[in-house]
């Protein structure tokens, strides 16, 4: 093993944004190496996500979620793939080990023995364990039941989930598969790049009327990443028993102040009775027998061909703040990862 | 049997209302005796219910309502049981077998063999044919698949499905059942007649609040014949994993005009993520399974005295359009059911 240094940089908040983060409001810090405390794994990160959910914990604190707020000289966290550097108190998880957890945005963590999750050596890359594919996967088969022939609906078609559920969605079986984006040049590339039959574009006319038009035999499944308008269209365009799986919430983020910690929708009782409709909410939290079925699966599908991990990587941690306003803004397809 | 009458008399709409209906938007008239056609049987009606959602057929024409409008001139409908006169199509309906149907409002009916369900003859009394516990049951037990010891909130807790759900639910081992209704008298009775623990009041304040007192550890179950804020209320109530059964709107009737096409309601699409709520439409037409499942069920239950049968009998076709009047302004419990 390398000598170690003596320093670690990470990305901390240096002010709540008002609107739209820019880089500007982060800083990268160097700080002394951190020693792993009793119970602790000292662990270098070698990738981390950046993901657009970060909005909402650095502008406000939603109520309820599991994720803590982030505060002015907080460091961020997120999804992060790393090797393990000493583990004094779990001999099994050695040097070198491929472990994820969820403090990224630095290059050195101590993460607790127990948020430390060893990674199979099955995927071609350890990049791609920063897939969300668990979560596209587990919602479309468990909380969707994904049938052979269903018209399935997409919202926030590109993001990283989204462009997973779409792939997963065909490959178990799904007929047509429609997404929605915020342009009309992302819609074309979830067209050519990402397997989609058809796109829907916010801000491009009413959801509802381009959805009618892209199903006109109306949509069995919903993998619903953004609420809002987007869920009122797809009630609108559901067929009898319709089973629509909430997993995000982005249209909360749209709000000016980006908090996030609503996300109201009208919805019309009466038309889920009649249409039967079946919603539920999908958390990724504390799933780790579907995490590891999906990454066999997904390994498969990779060796296969039939899969591909539409991602981005930027080099460096000075890049992330940038990485990050990009994705908040919506300029990316696929998961966004830093190399460092 | 004894000789047939030559006429036969009807409940009709006159006008529609504007705001409630009064019994003079009805008239009830006299026709000459249905004639059953090719594949139909004249039945001879002995009990019809009256139910609330005939506020919004009377004053609108739902959409995408499995239910025909009603228009002036036309005869009201709703379920009925009586005897089989005469079926010479069907064999099996031999003269005098009770039948189940939807031709109610009217002495006698010609219905098509395919509308007409035969009723065993378990049931202490062919008028309990009429208590809407198959559709408490089926959502109770296939919807919401209610567990030993749930937390279980009825809206609509006096109304013809609601009475029976909290029965049933308590049979199938809820622990705590709460129920809601519109006006203190029927609270009191929800809790002394219908066997509620606790109830909260329409108009008495927030139902949230009195909600988070009478179920201060959360519901884990719903079962919502209401819409609106009951619902809101609901998804602020709820522990995680949380079942919604989504079985009426009467939110949608408390509008102004009564039309009831739809049942506007806010709701947090974050709220529901985090807490892993399944709300699930659920429809009760098209369930023979479930009905003839629920039946013996229900004759079960009679018989060991562990259920009743909470309803009020009004006598006589010319006292249905009061008795409807009555149902819809709320100031019944439990199933009204007209007897000729």
């Amino acid at each position: 093993m390398n000598a170690l240094p003596r320093t670690s940089r990470e990305v901390r908040l240096l002010t709540r944004p008002e609107g739209l983060p820019e880089p500007g409001h982060f800083e990268v810090a160097e700080v002394p190496l951190p020693e792993p405390g009793p119970g602790e794994v000292l662990v270098r990160n070698r990738y981390f996500s950046v993901a657009a959910l970060l909005r909402s914990l650095i502008s406000g604190e939603p109520q309820g979620s599991p994720m803590p707020p982030l505060r002015p000289g907080d460091t961020l966290y997120g999804a992060a793939v790393g090797e393990v550097v000493t583990a004094p108190d779990a001999p099994g998880l050695s040097p070198g080990a491929l472990v994820s957890h969820w403090s990224g945005w630095r290059e050195y963590a101590a993460v607790p023995i127990d948020q430390c999750r060893p990674l199979e050596d099955v995927l071609p890359d350890p990049a791609h364990h920063l897939s969300q594919g668990a979560i596209a996967y587990a919602a479309l088969t468990s909380t969707v039941e994904l049938c052979p022939g269903d018209t399935v609906f997409v919202s926030g078609g590109a993001g990283s989930i989204g462009s997973m559920a779409a792939r997963i969605a065909r490959l178990l079986g799904a007929g047509r598969v429609i997404g929605s984006t915020g342009s009309p040049d992302k819609a074309a590339l979830l067209v050519t790049e990402l397997g989609y039959d058809a796109a829907v574009v916010r801000g491009a006319g009413p959801i509802a009327e381009q959805l009618a038009k892209a199903a006109p035999d109306g949509i069995d499944v919903l993998f619903d990443n953004v609420g809002g308008e987007q869920l009122r269209a797809a009630v609108a365009a559901a067929r009898t028993g319709a089973r629509f799986a909430l997993v995000g919430a982005l249209s909360g983020q749209l709000s000016p102040d980006g908090r996030g910690d609503t996300a109201p929708v009208e919805l019309d009782t009466l038309q889920l009775i009649l249409k039967q409709i079946t919603m539920r909410g999908f958390s990724g939290f504390g799933r780790p027998d579907a995490e590891a079925q999906w990454t066999r699966r997904f390994a498969d599908w990779l060796r296969s061909g039939e899969i591909t991990f539409p991602h981005v990587r930027v080099a460096g941690l000075e890049r992330a703040p940038r990485a990050l306003t990009d994705v908040i803004a919506g300029r990316y397809v696929g998961t966004v990862i830093v190399e460092l």
